[in-house]
């Protein structure tokens, strides 16, 4: 049991929480709360940190699911102080876990049957992306490309808002999207910049090919270079006096329009 | 000119920032930020506050739009200090306004030409509940519905992400949501619960006609009660491991679903 707040490795794991680029050297994550524990890959668990408070409600309760995976992931147990000292969050559930970050190939995403995407240029809020990837899972798409420029999908409040998608749909980043944009196009995947000037409504396209959406940062949206080299320009279209969607949204409208399309053969 | 963090009118305004209950009694609220300010209709604006920098800023730039508007609604220049203590974010731009809260009649509402809702219940968080507001705009809705569980509307953070939105989208809060749907029944508006145990997909159904769309709780969903009320159960449809979408994203869903039929005629 660790009680201690200056012990070594309650310090590495608050690193690994605040900081990019401690999580880049190690090529980790911290995953915190009892779904995103339960639902990460078994192999991909490095380490587990539990509160005793949380150790013993967990052993009361009649479902097993979570004393089976810690017996096999194995955990360190830590007195409430130190585990409120490692938590991302206000009222921390007692449980976190620091899991490998995956790795993902281009090539091989391409190599999928009907291959789809969402390309992501400097987004910002982790909320957006945490929200993004959560329903890119639920749209079926094949991978999320994100600009080196985006935010950190590790960043916790981002791994909080996937829901435990993060485990599932496969991401990249990329140095220089519009080297990506053209390596898509070599594959056979059509490009449509999602952009405010778009001169045809995003329901009219046909999506059920190899695809990719381009999405734009929040205030100042895609930039104009990725927007002419995209194969098409859409617009979602806005009542009111409204300029834009969130990019969450925009993605969402998107992604299960192909969804649409896709399943139903419309 | 404002100098002391001490001023009366200072401390009422951070009251109408930080608590719901002082907004309520006085029937106003804080919208913040020059876009913010440029888009509150002038009729409803009762005092603006503007700190010594951004006045300078302001009377540099070429564009006269916010310095015209200052010279109808008037002002009260702060320093930057006390523009600090007034302001909900961390980086203030140094304009705020302090405007009236709009009324709306769920009866006059239902008066409008074929009208359509959505009817939230007990949504907790102000990003979804002002990215809902911003969406309703985009897709046209008639007027978004809250329990009086929900989140305050005029709480900075969601006024924030409405993005001027707040001013346009007619809005109301019910005490009780059951007798809400049975008088939207009455006036002859379906009503669709989004539910995870839906039976029938989003896009099946026909909202050409009046329409109102129930999003539950971020976390629990729908109420059991308020979903037996409603005329039809309807689901996003959901690949993956995703056992829900974000309540805001599931609202675009729907939103702009009905946008399609009552635009395509489809």
């Amino acid at each position: 049991m660790i009680s201690s707040l200056a012990n070594a490795r309650i310090k590495q794991v608050v690193q690994w929480q605040t900081k990019a680029k401690e999580r880049q050297k190690d090529r980790v994550f911290v995953a915190e709360g009892l779904k995103m524990y339960l639902e990460a890959p078994e192999t991909h668990i490095r380490e587990v940190y539990v509160s005793t408070e949380f150790l013993e409600r967990l052993r009361r309760q009649t479902d097993d699911t979570a004393v089976d995976k810690l017996s096999r992931t194995g955990y360190e147990e830590v007195t409430g102080d130190v585990f409120a000292k490692l938590s991302d969050t206000r009222t921390p559930q007692g449980i976190l876990a620091v899991v490998e970050q995956p790795q993902y190939e281009l090539n091989q995403l391409l190599q999928q049957e009907n291959p789809w995407f969402l390309l992501l240029e400097n987004l910002q809020d982790p909320g957006n992306l945490g929200t993004i990837i959560r329903t890119g899972e639920g749209a079926g798409i094949t991978a999320v490309i994100m600009s080196t420029s985006t935010v950190d999908i590790f960043n916790p409040k981002v791994i909080r808002s996937t829901m435990g998608s993060v485990y599932r749909v496969p991401f990249l980043y990329e140095d220089n999207l519009l080297a990506t944009v053209k390596r898509l196009h070599d594959a056979g995947v059509k490009t449509y910049a999602a952009h405010l000037q778009g001169e045809t409504y995003y329901d009219s396209f046909c999506f059920q090919g190899p695809t990719a959406f381009l999405i734009g940062n929040e205030a100042n949206g895609l930039s104009r270079e990725l927007t002419d080299q995209a194969s098409a320009r859409l617009k979602i279209p806005m009542e009111g006096r409204v300029e834009s969607l969130n990019a969450g949204v925009a993605a969402a409208l998107l992604m299960y329009e192909a969804h649409r399309q896709r399943n139903n053969g419309k």
